[in-house]
């Protein structure tokens, strides 16, 4: 399968991008990293990783879906036009788009939750950014449709399941390998 | 407080480092991430990381205590004897020593485990290096004295936490603002 492009931007949870990372890979799917900005990109709490590519050199029409992590970066991914064309562009081919915590808010930055029902966190800093969504739920990964979105970096772990589901990939084993049992 | 060092050697698993470190910061523990090779670090699943400083550059008294995460990387961490030498002279001085999935066996190859329940994982590969232990649990964490363990990258978040309780840190808070509830 084609990979799946995951953002890094400055600020990014650290937990929110390493699980669902970490699992897609551990099932088989391919991940690239696009940075936002540039190739070495540090997260909300001081952890530095290093991008694949830079995102102004990414083909969309060569990735599977894009994921896009929370924290302090997903105000950052709302107001970059070429994110919010990525998001578009993949939503636009039914592919797969997911965000976790706070980061729903590039998606209906993008226009893509009109009439969908997603979870996110904050609540008070970020449901009242997203007026198009059906509903907003409190659980901890919502799938609509072509949509993941997941709740918060205590729920990362989930989200990356939920992205492996969508995927259609053996989760069930491996939670067991993960010992999330 | 002293900073917490936490290990990094290449093949780490990224889940078991991102997490406890994110939940460490957040808590207001300061963390400082020690490369046993280098200071750019690849882990298990093609995550490259920055670590802040070399290992050998580490003087382990202005440090409270020594994290390993698990992964490939443990064999290595093992089989280094710098690492042991850290483990030791922490684990003498009394102060926190802990390890998640695979990396208790550089704690008992450091000789810190006698008499020491632990948590560790996979069990096949693992249980039958830690002989010195007096229990081996299938608990998500473990805290006996300054001995904490954690079993794999799906108890991951609750290893941080559990690191967090040990310092005596509001991990309850914490759990509900990453939404761990």
């Amino acid at each position: 399968m084609e990979p799946i492009l995951v953002l890094m931007a400055p600020g990014f949870e650290e937990i929110e991008l390493t699980a669902p990372v970490d699992i897609l890979r551990r099932l088989g799917v391919p991940v690239v990293l696009a940075g936002v900005q540039g190739l070495q990109v540090e997260g909300a709490h001081g952890l530095t990783m290093m991008a694949d590519v830079l995102l102004s050199e990414v083909q969309v029409g060569a990735y599977s879906g894009v994921v896009l992590p929370g924290g302090a970066a997903s105000w950052l991914l709302r107001d970059t036009p070429v994110v919010l064309d990525v998001v578009r562009e993949m939503h636009a081919a039914g592919r797969l788009v997911a965000a976790i915590c706070a980061a729903p808010i590039a998606l209906e930055a993008a226009g893509v939750l009109s009439g969908r029902t997603v979870t996110c966190y904050p609540a008070e800093a970020v449901t009242s950014d997203i007026r198009s969504a059906a509903d907003i739920s409190t659980a901890p990964t919502v799938t609509d449709g072509n949509i993941v979105t997941g709740r918060g970096p205590g729920a990362a772990l989930e989200f990356g399941f939920a992205l492996g589901e969508y995927l259609g990939k053996d989760v069930a084993s491996l939670r067991q390998e993960m010992c999330c049992c």
